[in-house]
């Protein structure tokens, strides 16, 4: 208050007090707040490949009772509390990549749409303003590429009006994903609730682009440079990728783990996104197994900006080593 | 070499390829990879204060064998594995911050200087880049605090044309770091190398400024919202700096300890750039036992960018739990 008293009387409005103008009077005007985050994206290469993570933003919400089905509130608070996070609350970041392989520029992912940027307050839905600070245009797109079927990976295939928010790109979505999640058999013994609003949402998505999409099967190179892989039980045809160029390599865990302070730490917390818990357990340590063994890198969907690390295994389940910022890539 | 080829082949040049007339064409070219890391700041509240950290970059060289002085080559090679650094290299991390308290502009600690972006290629040095990113002027800045006199963290003073680099600021240094520094008998004294090579360094910038400082004491709300805090060892006059307002506060380390994988997971280690590493390492566990039991957020100069971290005790020394990227401030 006294501040903005000052400044009223040094120079009129906070615009001209901050201005050249004034900048060599004695008595200066405070610099106003910026108030405002720096761009949220991130570059680095895998040997020729070069992968920028453009965040989408961070969703908060107070947990439900059940959100770890297996697990009371008092034993997520406690994680929350050993990872510094605030009580009762859970803090989701949505990170997409973008992965340029030289020969194709592919999206992983999409966020959770533009649409999102207002409901969210700014919070998350950044996707598109974080792309354009990154340089990159949406048109140039080539591909991009689902990992499954959740609204936080494919609502942002749309533009605000339901126009397909990549004009040029190809659609390419696990063939698992879509036999299942596309038979109307299986919505309509869906139960009512999350599950029959994730059919009905990936509905909405791809009829708006008239169901053109390219299915991909696991386990292969399917772009130059990224390999699908087949990771069940978060949902049927969920589906990792391994971009690799030298002797360079990291794994897109997509949802794997969900937030890693929470489900890398604790990998048998069945948390309710996970469709088919035991499955998706199962995959999770196997995944997790290898990446400490072999100490891959890590992009994780879920994970804090820059979403990037190192993971190993503990006593109880696994840590997560961020990378440390490169301000050169 | 294939993909330049087809881009030549395409439209003649990459400019072109990457422009929207050719979008629309079924062959299109590759998009151009970025090859430039995003802008190097940070923001956050502390209270009512907004801080920005703004990042001067990474330096990497080869490590000297005396670099650890009660440690061998092999200790840090196995402290640089267990973090998933290179073998054999010193990766330093220098962040500086921007400190808005609402009357006052304020900039902590300078990095290596403008100079420094050349002969770095561009590695460090980079403060003066990411602060106009950031939409800092600095003509703005109201006050430059610093903690102690090695080059890194005064150098930034000066432009490479050897003239003050922030023209309306007041420069606030430690009394103590003033009194034995600018005494010409310590001076005279001290070892030939890096001893006389720091004496040198902060004559040449403090007399470019005509050695027009203000001396600040420790222990004392030297700026509204910023109380000095001594911290010796590192240098005798060392000092650090609490951020406080409202219930919020944050403790800016300066080089209580250096690197932190390193020299927070091992308290005990006397690197060589520790004047009295005795004395540093007494203020390092004093500080850092305080940090953990207080969970005071500690931002740290050689920490990796953002450089923002809760602290742990472990059986052998410390464990910094970076603060998770929030896109919102």
């Amino acid at each position: 208050m006294i501040e903005l008293t000052r400044r009223h009387l040094l120079a009129g409005t906070a615009a001209l007090a901050a201005s050249p103008l004034v900048a060599g009077l004695s008595a200066r005007a405070a610099a106003p707040p910026a108030g405002q985050q720096a761009p949220g994206f991130y570059r680095y290469k895998v040997g020729s490949i070069e992968v920028t993570v453009v965040t989408d933003g961070v969703s908060k919400f107070k947990f439900t009772d059940n959100h770890v089905g297996n697990k009371s509130r008092d034993d997520l608070n406690g994680a929350l509390a050993a990872a510094y996070y605030e009580k009762d609350m859970m803090s989701t970041p949505y990170n997409p990549i973008v992965v340029n392989t030289g020969g194709k520029l592919v999206v992983i992912d999409t966020g959770t749409s533009e649409a999102n940027y207002t409901r969210s307050k700014g919070a998350a839905g950044q996707f598109q303003t974080n792309l354009k600070a990154a340089g990159i245009d949406r048109n140039a797109i080539d591909i991009v590429l689902i990992s499954h079927f959740h609204g936080d990976h494919i609502n942002g295939l749309l533009t605000p009006d339901n126009k397909l928010a990549y004009p040029h790109a190809e659609i390419m979505v696990p063939a698992a994903e879509w036999k299942y999640f596309m038979d109307d058999g299986k919505m309509s013994r869906a139960p009512e609730g999350r599950m029959q609003d994730v059919f009905k949402g990936l509905r909405r998505v791809f009829d708006a682009i008239g169901r053109k999409v390219t299915q991909y099967e696991p386990n292969k190179e399917i772009i130059p440079g990224i390999t699908s892989v087949a990771t069940p039980g978060h949902t049927p045809g969920h589906n990792s990728h391994i971009i690799a160029s030298g002797t360079s390599k990291v794994y897109v865990q997509a949802d794997v783990t969900h937030v890693p302070f929470l489900f890398a730490r604790h990998p048998g917390w069945h948390v309710f996104y996970d469709q088919d818990p035991i499955v998706a357990e199962a995959t999770r340590r196997k995944v997790y197994d290898m990446l400490s063994a072999e100490k891959m890198m890590v992009q994780g969907f879920h994970y804090p900006f820059p979403a990037l690390a190192h993971v190993e295994k503990t006593a109880t389940g696994y840590q997560e080593i961020p990378a440390a910022w490169n301000p050169v890539i």
